[in-house]
């Protein structure tokens, strides 16, 4: 059993700069699901705020009325509990402007930590970074969309979280798969 | 680090019998994404094969017309590695019809282990569950739909896994991330 804790952890799902299959820098439609789960789980562990990051005005609308309908629409009467997850959202245009919000709760600037499906030689395991949340200064991890975050963002982050691997090769979990997977090495208590 | 190794496991996502939220029996539709999304973490862990299960046509057409999309159709051209997991998927009525197909491997029928997102007296741990997964026996994981497995479903399972639970009071995992964690507790190698 490990012990419990929550950590100063604010995540951000990103659609721009992701990378397309071929490797173009590319900004990726919202999916409805990722908000869902990923704020489902997000609640779950204890996660500070969960942005959401796109540049797209339609894009931006989309989350506005989805979250929308779950906090003061037909929703919340539906499913309450979904609003309690889904009011963790925050919708920025940039990741830089994610930084600014955070700064603002008056704790410094978070240190940003990139998660990716391929090795690095700059990899910090879970085992680290779980030790390294148990500090209480505010972290920032960082999930693609598509294809990926984009080579240049991940060169210019603090750290890189190693990937989740299973025990097969089989490397292609999807982004609410792996972040289910990685809130919880981080702070699963069980 | 915990050691690597593949257990005999098959997984089962059930849309009958569930509960819906005022706790009657029904059957669920099929979620486009809980296919992809477990199919995916499944291929990831070595899971032998992942059953849906529907007694419903239309919901067994469903599923057959998504399969094959990325099976033999367009989806195959696009992105393989989405075929090389849902390959994994067998359609069957009931869960005595996915019983009857894995005792066909001839190692006898497996235990059925179930989850749920209440504590029961009868539950057993994830610890207690990934040392029994390594007797190499054949085990059936299974996971519901809408609210949840119907009670006298629990009731009649050999096993009972306990709940996932983060670090805060909040629990609502979707299936997808939950089926993604478990498995994750019980085959994961970091």
């Amino acid at each position: 059993m490990k012990e419990s804790y929550t950590p100063n952890l604010y995540i951000a799902l990103t659609h721009y700069p992701v990378v397309n299959k071929n490797g173009s820098t590319i900004a990726s439609a919202v999916t409805n699901l990722d908000l869902h789960d990923i704020s489902r789980t997000a609640k779950t562990y204890g996660v500070r705020s969960f942005y959401v990051v796109t540049p797209l005005l339609d894009q931006k609308e989309l989350v506005e009325k989805i979250v929308s309908h779950w906090l003061k629409g037909p929703g919340s009467i539906y499913n309450p509990k979904r609003g309690e997850a889904l009011e963790l959202i925050r919708i920025k245009n940039s990741l830089d402007e994610v930084i600014d919000n955070i700064r603002k709760n008056g704790e410094g600037s978070p240190k940003i930590v990139v998660t990716c499906a391929r090795n690095s030689h700059r990899s910090i395991n879970f085992g680290k970074f779980r030790e390294m949340l148990k500090n209480g200064k505010p972290y920032l991890l960082v999930f693609g969309t598509a294809w990926g975050l984009s080579e240049d963002f991940i060169t210019g982050a603090d750290l890189i979280l190693e990937p989740v691997k299973g025990n097969t090769g089989y490397n292609h979990l999807s982004v609410r798969s792996a972040a289910a997977i990685i809130l919880d090495r981080l702070m699963g208590n069980y």
